[in-house]
């Protein structure tokens, strides 16, 4: 299964202390991935996600835009290349703080991929 | 735990019918990544992996360049923003058919980080 990422449509995250955050699940259990799926996010300047903890790690890339992760209670510089791990029930929230869209994907266990 | 992915060095990959590959270790278990690793891809132009298979999918997404991904004996054209999904045992090649690198994400379940 190959196409391009935009064939997948961007859906607004809806949780309590997200803001301007779209989402795309990208492959996922639908197309038979049963181990990890693959998400892309888009954050609007002044976007972010909640500052939340869950039982499941994110292995992140950042594709495009700039930001700050707090994980852990560290602050990180977010720009096209920077690779971040957090691991399971660690506190953490993205930020874009920048003037375009911060793009990155995150994946995530299977564990992770509630309703899906 | 956050870096940029320059930071990790990139390795040969040595398996007969690779060429031109080299490969980083973004991240793995000795980040405490259990479950799933990411890997970056660069292949120079010539360069391709082996056609073969493993019981262990592949969720790849494309960075930049353009090349050749055949799977399940179909061909399909990589470029940026091209997201692929090779489910376990498909016999799969990735070629970098233009001039310059072509650069990819790919990430497998633990089952394949076979001695690390």
């Amino acid at each position: 299964m190959v196409f391009e990422y935009s064939k997948v449509e961007a859906e607004e995250v809806v949780e309590e202390g997200s803001r301007g955050v779209k989402v795309r699940w990208l492959i996922d259990r639908r197309l038979g991935a049963e181990n990890f799926a693959m998400r892309m996010f888009e954050f609007q300047p002044g976007g972010h996600t909640a500052l939340h903890r869950h039982p499941w790690e994110h292995e992140v890339y950042v594709l495009e835009g700039r930001g700050t992760l707090i994980s852990g209670g560290r602050r990180y510089e977010l720009r096209e290349g920077v690779v971040a791990y957090i691991p399971p029930n660690e506190l953490h929230q993205f930020r874009n703080d920048g003037d375009t869209t911060l793009r990155m994907l995150c994946m995530i266990p299977a564990e992770g991929c509630v309703g899906r």
